[in-house]
């Protein structure tokens, strides 16, 4: 299974794409989205929008596992987050992909095994776990740890329904 | 010129587009792009984008007006109402429209002459401006009223700028 894992941004969305090699994450890409501050906003979107479009094009991820909103932020922080995730969600719909949400905190304890970690900890761990030579920029390694949340869930998920049945 | 008026909404999303004729607005079409709130949100989203590009398609707009987000609402509705505008804003920047947001307070004034009318009260003084003969619904009049919103303030702002070019 190959999992595409997404931290959304209107300015900086991370992407990080991992396959589930016998129980094992291994690393396929990561990147960042940028756009300008500057560069009104449904002109970002559109970059936002066609760039994933070609990540998943190229990549033929079979889900997608996007970071969920964190609603004690500011509601104008919210407001504009939610349109990145909004064409974010349209691009992974729109090649009929699953979408799976995980909050900031699942995301974190998966990786670093502490919800309140910090980017740094989170990037040497996502470093570690995945084998790459290199430290993942920020919002990549974000999205490589939600990769691997998902991952996680849907062992564990496996695993408790394939229990469950036994049981029946 | 053709205005596209868009009242965002992740369930029920207005449009209405009207011409400005030789300074009165001319009612060309209205209409709700509904989905049902149980289906989920990466799948309403995909409607929204869809049936809003169709419709672009169609009546071949030259602008599009949409209703700028109310910050004073619930932070989760903001974030719901986020994703929807974001798809609304991408399908109208992907046909290379501009856009331009107004306020609810400034659309209710623009058609009641009041900021804080109620959705009958545009409803009927949209229907008496644009001379149709249903009663739009109130999404769609909505939108109709973001238009003609937008149509009041280009020609504020185009008399102006003729004015102040006068005086140089």
């Amino acid at each position: 299974m190959r999992i595409l894992g997404i931290d959304p941004g209107s300015v900086n969305t991370g992407y990080g794409i991992i396959d589930d090699r016998a129980g094992c994450p291994a690393h396929i890409t990561d990147g960042t989205i940028s756009t300008k501050s500057s560069v009104p906003l449904p002109e970002r979107l559109t970059i936002i929008f066609y760039q994933m479009q070609q990540i998943i094009k190229e990549y033929h991820p079979d889900v997608a596992a996007i970071e969920g909103i964190f609603l004690a932020k500011n509601v104008k922080t919210v407001a504009i987050l939610g349109h990145a995730r909004g064409v974010l969600l349209l691009s992974a719909a729109d090649a009929r992909l699953s979408v799976f949400e995980y909050s900031p905190m699942e995301i974190k304890q998966s990786v670093v095994g502490y919800g309140l970690a910090t980017k740094e900890q989170v990037q040497k761990m996502v470093r570690e776990l995945l084998k790459v030579e290199y430290l993942p920029k920020p919002d990549a390694a974000d999205a490589l740890a939600t990769a691997i949340c998902h991952m996680h869930h849907y062992k564990t998920n496996a695993y408790l329904e394939k229990n469950l049945r036994s049981e029946v």
